[in-house]
C-alpha cells in the first residue's frame, strides 16, 4: 500500500479544528503559565488517540510528556516536540487573540502555532488518519519538553532518565519549514552556545572624574580587554578557540554553497532595519552555517541615567555568548577566552560561565537524511528541497543522540513569514496539510527501508 | 598697624556659633531646597554686616548674590563662593544632624561646612573683625552663585551681565585648605571638562544572536571603536587632541614637583578600595596636575538584567568626559576624537557634545600668588605652604578671568579628611580659626602693596 497524500492532507484539514484547541492554552513557560493544565491536555490527547504508553516525567521544572504508539513493523521513530511557547507579548500588536487561534487568508494565527504547537498537531493528525486507514506503518514515539523557551535547561537530565523509553531508529525534530525561497528545509543539526558574563571591578566605590590620571576605570579595561578579543576583521583573537572546529563535509559545504544564492539579503535588511543597509559578509548563509562567533549581549557600568555625572565606574559588566560548531565544548571555550583576556594583560576581567550547550549534526549522507530528502523531492519538487547541516541557533539534538545513537532531522509546517517569537505568528494551512502527506509518505518508505 | 593674628582667631571663634547659622539652611541644589531662603539670608547678613550695595542676579536659575564693602585703601578684593550643597544623603550615615551644625572632638560638622559655607563664614567673620577694628583694609566684593554643586550651568552669564559690579584688582576663590601632609595650599586654578555622549545604533531593532555571523552588533561597534582612543599606555590616540596643551612653566612644574613626594598613595587606595592595592601610575600628583584624561562615566547596551538573553544590541552608548588643561578647548577636543573615530572605521559612533568648562590657570609667579604664599609661611610656617597650579576638577575660573582680568587663588579652611559630598562633612576650628587670621593678614599687605 502506497499512502495517498491528497487522502492525508484533506484529512488532516477537517481535523484542523479539533487539532488546534492545543492552540488555546497559554503554555508559556517563561511565565510559568498554563504548564499543568498542558500537561493534562497532552497526556488526554494521547490517551484518546490510543497510545500504548503515556508517562509524564516531573522530576525537574516543567514536566515532559513521554508517549509511545506500536506499528505495523518493527522500526521505530521518536518525535521531539516542546509544548510551551513565547510570551505572547507585545499583545496590542496581534490582529486577534494569541490563544484563539484564527483563520484569516489561508493562515492560521495562534503563538506557538509555528513553532511548534502546529507540528505537534500535524504529527498527532497523522497517527489518527493510519489508525483510521490500516494502523501505523512503524512505532511512533513523542517525546514533548515543556522548557524549550527557557533554553531547556533540563531536557538533557530528562532524556538521560527516559533513556530507555527513548530507544528509537530515527528521531524527527521541530524546525524546518520552508525557507524564503520557499524551499522545504531538512535541518539536521543545531549550533552550540556558552552564554557567559564578563565583569571587571577595579574598586570598591567610585571616584569622581577628576581623579582619572591615577585611578584605573572598570569600563576603559572592560572596552579594552573586549577589544583584544574580537575586532572589525570579524575574527575571534583567542589562542585555541577555532582549533577543534569540524569542517563541514565536502557534501554538506555543497549543500550550503547551493543554498548561498538563495539567501535574501535584502530582507534581512528590511527586517531589523540594518542601518548600513547591507550586510558585513559576502556569504550570510554560509557565515551562520560554518562560523562561530562572540556576541555582546549586554554592556553595563557606572552611570547611564540622563544628563551628565562625572565618575568613574568601579564596575563593569558585560553579557556575552558565542554560537559554536561541533568540535567546540562551551566551558572550554570560555576558558580559551579568560586564557587570552590573561595574555592579553587584563586578568581582572573575569568571565563568569552561566550556560551551554553542544553543537550537533547528523551526517547529511546518512539514509534517513537522504530518505527524508528524496520523500521531499517527491511531495515539493526536485529542486524544492534543501538540506541544512544545522539551524543557526541551538537546540538540545545531541543529548538525544546520546541516548539513542539515531540520525536526527528538524522538519516543520512553517514558513519564512510565520515570525515566531513575534506577534501574529502563523502558519499557512497549504503547508500544515502538505507538510502533513509529505510526513504520512516518509513514515511508510521509512517502515519499509532495509 | 599690623593685625594680630591671635586676635582674629579669638575674634572669628567667639563669632562661630552666629556664623554656624548659614549652615542651617539646607540649600541643596539638585534637589531644589532652600534656594529662596538662603538667598534672603545672604542678602540680610550683608545688609546687616553693613555692604554698601547688595544685589541679587536672578536672571537665569538659582540667583546669585552679589554685595560690596568700602575699605581704607583704593584696592579691591573679589571673592567667589557658592551657597549650594551636596545633598546629604546617605543620611543614616550622619552622626548627627547634616543641617544641625555640631561640634565634636575640635570639629564642626554640617553639610557645606567644607564645601564651602565655612569659607564664607571665615571670610564675614573677617569683615566683621574689621569692622570693628578700624574698617577693612581694602574694598571688598563678594559673588556667591547658587549652582555650583549642579555644574554652575549659568555662572558664566551671571559674570557677564555682573560684569561692571565685578571690577577688583584680584580673586579670591574657594578651595585650597589643607592637604593630605599638612600642608596649606593656594590653589591658582581648575583643570576643564568636555562631558559628551558615544552612541551606535547598528539596526532599528535587535537580533537573535544566532545571526551574529551576518549582523553588526552596537556593543562590538562601540567597544572596538571606543578601544582604539585609548588603551592601557593611559595615552589618548587622537590627532590632534594634545596640539594645544599648554605645560606647566619651569617655575610650575617645580612646585609640582616639590609636592609629589607629599602625595599619599596609600590613603587614595585606602579611601576608594583600589583592587590592586596601587596606583597605576609612577607620580600621580604630576598626573593630576598636567594631564588631560578620556573617562568612560557610564556604558549602556543590550540586555543587562538577570540571567541570560541571547540578543544582539541594536544600540549602545557610552556616557565620557575629557578633564582638559589649558589651551584645550571642550567642543574642538570632542571634534578631534569623532575626527580619529572616522578614521580608524567608526563613522557609525557619533559622539554628542553636551557641556564643557574651560581650563584655567592664574602664573603662580604673580605677585598676588606670591603674596598669598609668603604670607602664608609667615601664618602657617615656611615649608607648610604649597602652590598648585590647578584643581583636580573643574570650576569656573575662567569667566572670572574674562571679566576681572585680575590674578585668581583659592584658599579654603578645611583639611583632608573633611569629606567633602560625603557624610559627616567637617572641618578643624583650629584650621578655620587660622585660615581667618591668614585671610585678615593677606587683605592687609595685599591693601599694601604697590
Amino acid at each position: 500500500m502506497t499512502v495517498d497524500i491528497n487522502d492525508v492532507e484533506k484529512f488532516v484539514a477537517a481535523e484542523l479544528e479539533t487539532s488546534a484547541k492545543y492552540l488555546t492554552i497559554p503554555s508559556v513557560s517563561a511565565q510559568g503559565r498554563g504548564i499543568k493544565e498542558t500537561v493534562t491536555y497532552l497526556t488526554d490527547w494521547f490517551q484518546d488517540l490510543g497510545a500504548d504508553q503515556v508517562k509524564v516525567f516531573d522530576q525537574y521544572q516543567n514536566p515532559a510528556v513521554f508517549a509511545s504508539f506500536t506499528g505495523n513493523s518493527a522500526k521505530t521513530i521518536l518525535f521531539y516536540n516542546h509544548y510551551d511557547v513565547q510570551p505572547p507579548d507585545p499583545l496590542d500588536e496581534w490582529e486577534s487573540d494569541p490563544f484563539d487561534p484564527t483563520v484569516r487568508n489561508g493562515k492560521l494565527f495562534a503563538r506557538g502555532v509555528c513553532d511548534d504547537k502546529g507540528e505537534l498537531m500535524s504529527r498527532l493528525a497523522v497517527v489518527r488518519y493510519f489508525q483510521e486507514h490500516g494502523g501505523l506503518p512503524c512505532n511512533l514515539k513523542f517525546f514533548i519538553e515543556g522548557e524549550e523557551e527557557i533554553g531547556s535547561p533540563n531536557v538533557g537530565k530528562y532524556a538521560q532518565d527516559a533513556a530507555e523509553y527513548l530507544s528509537c531508529d530515527a528521531v524527527i525534530w521541530e524546525g524546518g519549514g520552508k525557507n524564503e525561497a520557499e524551499k522545504f528545509q531538512i535541518i539536521a543539526g543545531t549550533k552550540g552556545v556558552a552564554s557567559f558574563e564578563a565583569e571587571v571591578t577595579t574598586a570598591q566605590s567610585d571616584a569622581h572624574s577628576s581623579l582619572a590620571p591615577y585611578l584605573d576605570n572598570a569600563a576603559w579595561r572592560l572596552v579594552q580587554g573586549l577589544a583584544t578579543l574580537y575586532g572589525p576583521d570579524r575574527k575571534i583573537k583567542a589562542e585555541h578557540f577555532y582549533d577543534n572546529v569540524q569542517p563541514l563535509s565536502p557534501y554538506a559545504a555543497e549543500q550550503v554553497a547551493q543554498q548561498e544564492p538563495d539567501f535574501d539579503t535584502q530582507a534581512v535588511v528590511d527586517t531589523f532595519g540594518v542601518s548600513h543597509g547591507k550586510l558585513p559578509v559576502a556569504k550570510p548563509f554560509t557565515a551562520v552555517m560554518t562560523e562561530p562567533t562572540i556576541t555582546i549581549n549586554g554592556l553595563s557600568a557606572g552611570y547611564e541615567g540622563d544628563g551628565v555625572k562625572t565618575v568613574i565606574p568601579r564596575r563593569a559588566k558585560a553579557k556575552l555568548d558565542c554560537r559554536l560548531v561541533p568540535g567546540q565544548d562551551p566551558e572550554t571555550i570560555v576558558g580559551y577566552l579568560q586564557d587570552q583576556l590573561v595574555k592579553n594583560g587584563f586578568p581582572d576581567i573575569k568571565l563568569h560561565f552561566l550556560l551551554g550547550e553542544d553543537a550537533y549534526r547528523t551526517n547529511l549522507e546518512d539514509p534517513f537524511v537522504q530518505l527524508g530528502k528524496r520523500v521531499a523531492a517527491e511531495v515539493y519538487g526536485q529542486d524544492q528541497v534543501v538540506l541544512v547541516p544545522n539551524q543557526p541557533g541551538g537546540g538540545p539534538m545531541l543529548p538525544f543522540f546520546e541516548v539513542t545513537q539515531a540520525p536526527l532531522m528538524g522538519i516543520g509546517v512553517h514558513y519564512a513569514a510565520s515570525t515566531p517569537h513575534a506577534p501574529n505568528e502563523n502558519i499557512r494551512l497549504t503547508d500544515y496539510q502538505q507538510a502533513s502527506g509529505y510526513l504520512a509518505r516518509l513514515l511508510e518508505e521509512f517502515s519499509q527501508q532495509a
